[in-house]
């Protein structure tokens, strides 16, 4: 199937064409991405974001790097070390660019760029495949005429192709047994106001936008049939580190017996992480808080607390759809069974 | 004792001197409410708000409307009728223009005047007493070397005068029993992140400012003690109406064992209400979904979802503190023990 908006565009030789996340809702910038310290810094602002978008953002990237800054093991390790780390807890990231570095060492060094060009045009094709699978699988958790709640940012902008929960959403809406996409504004970043927004509009699905406060008495409310959220890294026993605030959502969908539903392609299951206590957490920058853009609300001077992530225990978890099908508890064998062969 | 900012200085005969709280912490912006159309101004667009402070500014509401649209029992009931409606979740409010209105209705018409602006300074004063006693009781659920977490404003801009929950919060520092207030940034009118941050700063209380999203990740971390909030209406049953995101808050401290206390004057129980489900809610513009101030950040068009109050259920309440003692459960009996007699 065709996507709706693709926001990383494969140039090859050269480099990548980057839609600048940061920019919309209200401007449609395009970054042209030539080097490494584009593409990290992109990575580090969050230009480009969402854990399956970041696996295609490190393939681009080993690719990039061989084109630049030279194909040898030494400078190939050392793209790798540098691009891995700008965001260490998005195991797509790390996974998609020590898979490129092992794939190009393995073959003589005049043909790894080549190789590498490849392989990232491979991986988005093999993207696209993956959430269009995710979404066939996830649509069966979609009550008929339900109204779904999410939290994020987790359709094409996220993944590069049709997206992972939101993807579920596009299906369920597409297949006529959606009724209603209520979507959180996910505070700091807002990737719910300005991504997940933008989104629903552009695929006329009827959306509406809540302050993350209002989520509990929204469920609490008996609109909702529905949460479904992404992940960023899914443990052996399905402890699933996603976007700071779902945990929140998923307790509180739990005390009304509202299923909640992670959607999230197999690589994000972490099957050496036995749970959720060994998922590094990354603590994002003060000014995240308190204010937006160049906006600030808040006196200067506070310490702030901004985790990017918090961990959802595996017993508040009804269902984890993945590209290869529906994990459910217990998550130890069932998330094994679709990912032990990866 | 003294309190240390007065939001709402009595200025009789002529009005009252507000300060705006939308403009905080940035500047301040002092307003000088000379009629009833500029204190309902005031009231609906919150330049004023926090419930005992809401009670004091219909006080004085009614002194302003008797100097200048005259005191007939007519014209009287029609600026009671004008003021209340202005917030009608906020039981305070309506309390005291009743109040003030019953008590002109008693006496002759030419020493209603007088009598509303004396009532007026009478319930300001009574305020500042209030807040004491409740800090006074407040404190002893503050365990020794505790970091406590809080929601929206609750200090003197919210009470005019000592706080709620945040009075028990700055009694505790005094005290040398507090290590750190965190405070949630309150979206969507952000005012733990505009007032509760400034208040803070200003009673140098160690603060740390958190997005809404994280609060969950924070108190499943361990680091709080308690969690503390005021409360827009009690009813007889302890369910609490409070700012949106309350309930999500009191959901997740039950989860974890984290004692969750509600701080309010007697004056916001309504025991005339059973229950939570009887508490009237108010819905807001969308306009304050997907933007703040000036800034937009969501594309037009979408649907919100926008309550101004969740209500916490009872049972997630581990204490009711007020200014005449500690409610605890069952609550239909001891918050009719401490309110009854009102």
């Amino acid at each position: 199937m065709t996507i709706s908006i693709d926001p990383l565009r494969i140039q090859p030789p050269g480099g990548i064409l980057l839609l600048d996340q940061t920019r919309l809702p209200h401007e449609e910038i395009w970054l042209e991405v030539r080097n490494i310290e584009a593409l990290c810094e992109a990575i580090g602002m969050l230009r480009v974001r969402g854990a399956p978008l970041l696996g295609l953002a490190g393939a681009c990237g080993m690719a990039i790097a061989a084109s630049t800054r030279g194909t040898s093991n030494e400078q190939l390790e050392e793209s790798a070390l540098e691009i891995g780390r700008t965001r260490p807890t998005a195991v797509d990231l790390g996974a998609a660019v020590d898979a490129a570095l092992a794939a190009a060492l393995a073959v003589p060094e005049q043909g790894r760029a080549d190789l590498l060009w490849e392989r990232a045009v491979a991986f988005k094709r093999q993207r696209i495949e993956e959430d269009d699978e995710l979404a066939r699988f996830g649509v069966e958790l979609v009550p008929r005429g339900a109204s779904v709640l999410t939290h994020c940012n987790t359709g094409a902008l996220a993944t590069g192709a049709g997206g992972t929960a939101l993807g579920v959403i596009a299906k369920a809406w597409r297949d006529g047994r959606l009724a209603r996409c209520f979507a959180t504004e996910t505070r700091p970043l807002l990737q719910g106001a300005r991504l997940t927004a933008w989104e629903l509009k552009r695929l006329g699905i009827p959306g509406t936008l809540l302050p993350d406060t209002a989520a509990a008495a929204l469920i609490a409310s008996g609109s909702i049939e529905l949460v479904i959220t992404g992940a960023d890294r899914i443990a052996a026993n399905g402890d699933s580190a996603n976007k700071i605030g779902t945990y929140g959502l998923a307790a509180v969908a739990a005390r009304h017996g509202v299923p909640f539903v992670i959607a999230a392609p197999c690589s994000t299951v972490d099957l050496a992480c036995p749970d959720g206590s060994g998922i590094p957490i990354e603590y994002r920058a003060a000014a995240e808080v308190g204010g937006f853009g160049g906006q600030r609300w808040a006196p200067d001077g506070l310490e702030t607390y901004n985790p990017a992530f918090d961990v959802t225990p595996a017993a508040l978890i009804n269902a984890i759809v993945t590209d290869r099908g529906i994990a459910r508890p217990p998550f130890e064998a069932s998330l094994r069974a679709l990912a032990g062969g990866r």
